[in-house]
């Protein structure tokens, strides 16, 4: 039931964020290049989080749409430029050539600056939204997409690279460089179904556990998604001497801590005055999700 | 008189950039490589329209300093990533190593993307402005930057090099690489000064002149500003084969256009209803300067 009501969802935002760059005129080169990333598809993970919040909330999902298309445009934009080669140089993401392999090196900078600026125009012309959401959206997602959240999360896991960090620097870079989103989608959610502070709170912190929760999972499946493919050369993190949850804690650790942060962030969920059924479930899909 | 008060107004904006950008908890490497490009200087151009809007319509200028900031921010951001070697490769940008040549390029592509962000977070958080002029400001902003502005006036720039384009075409390109900025300049003192509709208007089409005009100087300038210089090559642009309105029109009648441009700006600012001499002195400026 959930699953279908999730596809449903990842296809309204997908249709918006095509929408609202395929209507604006910009140069061929230069669109094809920002919707070539934008139809590689992907889990649309904060876009969904976003709009659970809201159906939580008993609160139109619609109202969501513009919003979480103008997160996912910066979560792509993110994507292009850390493929670039002078950042982590993949020529591959999502088993498709990345951008600046189709497009070249200059249109994907300019491909992920476009997709960056144009969140904002989203936002500040989203007229279900009162002039004050749009303010308060715009600055939480300023602050959690730039040099203080995902922009320093970048960098700290550039200078982190072929060097051994502690647990603590590890959590540190994870929570700037895929927390802070994540935790945005959240709190885009609790903004726009006008919750209040509490609530709001509450749901920071089940942020801040389920965001964790999703990077053990992706250090555990760098491991074990590899292993069941016989044959295959071990996880791209090992290859790489990167430090992983799993190779700071050890697998089974690593499995226990993840159990952890989502038994927390249900528990946090269920304290919370509605019905997060959907959210639960979600937290639950982090958990057990298979890529 | 207004040279003194200009080099008040530029280290004004110089010292809220930098302290928007100090005062944030951003890591070291990535800091050093924003404030280097903030600290490099330049005309500040924009911010000095703004401000000079705002002293036009008889309102404090300081209520322009963070906006001034912020899109001297953007202005800053665009020139890091157009220096990059896959975009316009210069080693040089005022005399000094540019921001890859000293950070590298995965930093300062990272710090151009943190300018570009941090200016939203700081339009965003204008506690002198109220959220109606917020939210316009920052539409104003992303879309004069974005893919339908800035970024589509360097695809444009990029796609036009080493081919003969058409005065029209090079006046497109212009419009949209250097224009949008200028005028949103110009458009924010209005929004921030509480100018009305007529007012914003005729100030948008000053804009448009001043913008074309600023332009023709350029191309003038890389002629003329080295052959005073004997002994040293050609201007850039010859030797990059660019279109410019030099090469399109001949220099005499380069000079005459930007003669004609310069004098409907003052035309037009003329017919304001408040003392437009700081704005008309800085358009005379824009046509007579050496550099």
């Amino acid at each position: 039931m959930h699953e279908n009501y999730l596809t449903k969802l990842r296809q309204e935002v997908d249709a918006h964020m095509l929408k609202l760059v395929e209507a604006e005129a910009i140069p061929d080169q230069l669109k094809q290049s920002m919707t070539y990333s934008i139809e590689m598809g992907g889990k649309r993970l904060r876009p969904i989080l976003l709009c659970s919040v809201l159906k939580a909330l008993d609160q139109e999902v619609e109202k969501g749409y513009q919003v979480a298309a103008a997160l996912e445009m910066i979560h792509t934009y993110s994507l292009i430029h850390d493929d670039l080669p002078a950042m982590d140089d993949d020529d591959l993401r999502r088993g498709q050539p990345s951008n600046h392999i189709v497009f070249g090196e200059a249109t994907a900078i300019l491909a992920g600056d476009g997709l960056l600026t144009h969140a904002f125009t989203v936002i500040s012309q989203d007229e279900l939204l009162t002039l004050a959401q749009r303010v308060q959206l715009i600055q939480e997602l300023a602050q959690a997409a730039g040099p203080t959240g995902m922009i320093a999360g970048q960098i700290l896991d550039m200078e982190a690279e072929k060097r051994q960090i502690s647990l603590t620097q590890l959590q540190q870079v994870h929570a700037l460089k895929t927390g802070r989103l994540i935790e945005f989608a959240i709190v885009a959610g609790a903004i726009i179904g006008f919750a209040d502070e509490v609530v709001l709170s509450k749901l920071r912190r089940f942020a801040a556990h389920l965001g964790l929760a999703f990077q053990i999972k992706d250090d555990i499946l760098d491991v074990k998604g590899e292993r069941l493919i016989i044959g295959k050369p071990v996880g791209s993190d090992v290859a790489n001497e990167k430090s992983t949850y799993v190779s700071l804690l050890s697998l089974t650790e690593a499995e226990k801590r993840l159990e952890s942060e989502i038994e927390q962030a249900i528990y946090l969920l269920r304290e919370l005055p509605f019905n997060t059924d959907l959210l639960q479930w979600l937290a639950t899909h982090v958990k057990n999700r298979s890529h």
